[in-house]
């Protein structure tokens, strides 16, 4: 009955759905409304290798399946948005740059198929997230969308005339707009990025270099007390809340940069509404697009009529419901 | 006879198009190959207003009709890609900052159809050029493009899967792109725009402001020479030629800064081939837009493939080739 109930008139079962991150691991499963059913989050292996990335990503989905009532197997497929180069038709990542030694090519779909005993299709992760938001969320009622996902670094995902634009494949670097020539060292290896003072690996790079310079912050003392070795968004989030003056200071800068690069972005684009995910957009919400939406306004050129600035609607789910919308080659 | 040959089997005269610029009105007359049959130029009007400039036009196109020995009458319509904001269906334009006196709305299309007794249709100055060169020039065999018209200002036209992308009518205005926070005084008002460093108007600012501070050149000397009471595009062009250090400096500047913008705007975009026109892009030339090319290097995300960059194909005619393709609603 229960499974019944589950299966669409087209004989669709419930799909899963994960969201590979830097920091953290999510899973979804979801029936054919996209409606939640099950969901389970893990960590990212910080060493080991990619076979332990899928294990852990395995792992999670299983979780996600099993709050759901559903084995994995029983999935109609699975889908995965990845950072790093993916390519869906062979069902490889490659340059991972954020993952533990994931510099070559890995058969990442292959490998969670025999794992999970289902199909497995691969996306982008900015770009899954993306349309997530375009199809389901806060971009559902818009034809033109700049998603701007700023969490370890800040990627952009572009829904233009109602279809994702992806250019050469690589399109949406916001995070690598100049906004300052000859300005701070990128994490990228570049200079003057918008990821450089936005990111929350260079905020967490300027934090330590200004702590150790004797600038005082109670980020790192959070962070141990979490047990966290790195600066997760709900320690930034904490550290904001309680008036921390160089959290403040480099969240305040990061707005600042973040109105400066995404403004830049419109004035290229010109789109109908902007959303705001990724971890640190969502922990930190409306308040912080708002903040943007404002540090935008000396930028804009047509700043008599601003897009709208929203928080992704799927919330820190978007990736993984979005990667569930992904079908196999 | 002659006239015969102009007109093809559907009954279609020869066509008009005029590019109304800052500095210059270029009017052209071709056929229906988009072979340019005559052409002509006349100097924007600086004083009076839009009615100056309106018969200015006319009078640009009447020579270029003569030239090519049509009456203007008898030309199926002719094109206009205007600066300001175009209004294409009430034949409007308004805001016109770079023209005399015409901050207000001006019923172009009717004016000129009084005139030249033939029917009037008006376009943006830079989609017109986009679409010139994406449809017969350096575009031809691209899906996407970026056109880059480095000129009084800089200004940017998108094609995208083969189609323009203007997004909410505003897209493309890459000249005010922030390269550098809280950097120059830009002509629109803002800080650090692309436009700031590149921009022919900023150019000319900057070099008045250094040379009157004691720095040589001869910029204002050739100006003089010649009877010109700006710095045109042949002027800069000319001081680079003999050396000038502080025509050296400023270009070399610029160069640097619309690496920076032209590159981020990419990264954004991810473009198949990127256009160079405008004035100072086609009066410099492929010698620049290698120069410009390489300026990109640091700042562009795919450095591995960087898309090409070409000047416009069909030269300082592009604009009014374009116009000549506009169709009256």
């Amino acid at each position: 009955m229960q499974d019944d109930a589950r299966i669409d008139s087209n004989g669709r079962s419930p799909r899963g759905g994960i969201d590979l991150g830097g920091t953290k691991i999510q899973a979804v499963v979801v029936d054919r409304e996209h409606v939640v059913l099950g969901q389970a989050r893990r960590a990212t292996p910080t060493k080991g290798g990619p076979a332990d990335v899928a294990e852990a990503m395995a792992e999670a989905l299983r979780d996600a399946a099993a709050a759901a009532q559903v084995q994995p197997a029983d999935l109609a497929h699975v889908g995965v948005g990845s950072p790093g180069t993916v390519d869906a038709v062979a069902g490889t990542v490659s340059s991972a740059r954020n993952l533990p030694d994931w510099a070559g090519m890995y058969p990442l779909a292959k490998q969670l198929r025999k794992r999970l005993g289902t199909a497995v299709a691969l996306g982008n992760d900015v770009q899954v997230a993306t349309d997530a938001e375009a199809a389901l969320g806060a971009g559902r009622d818009h034809d033109s969308m700049l998603g701007v996902f700023w969490g370890t670094g800040v990627g952009g995902g572009i829904v233009l005339g109602g279809r994702p634009w992806v250019g050469r494949g690589g399109a949406g670097e916001i995070g690598h707009v100049c906004v300052k020539v000859d300005g701070a060292h990128c994490p990228c290896g570049r200079r003057g990025c918008m990821e450089a003072y936005a990111g929350r690996n260079a905020l967490e790079r300027h934090a330590r270099e200004l702590h150790d310079k004797g600038e005082p912050t109670d980020l790192f003392r959070i962070a141990r007390k979490r047990g966290r070795d790195r600066l997760t968004s709900g320690i930034w989030a904490a550290a904001l809340e309680r008036g921390d003056p160089l959290a403040t200071k480099l969240i305040d800068r990061a707005v600042a940069m973040l109105g400066a690069g995404v403004a830049s972005c419109d004035n290229v684009l010109d789109v109908e509404i902007i959303i705001l995910g990724g971890g640190l957009g969502v922990r930190l919400g409306q308040e912080y697009a708002d903040r943007i939406a404002e540090a935008m306004m000396p930028h804009l050129f047509f700043s008599d009529r601003p897009p709208p600035v929203v928080v992704a609607a799927l919330g820190d789910l978007g990736g993984a419901i979005g990667a569930s919308l992904l079908t196999p080659a």
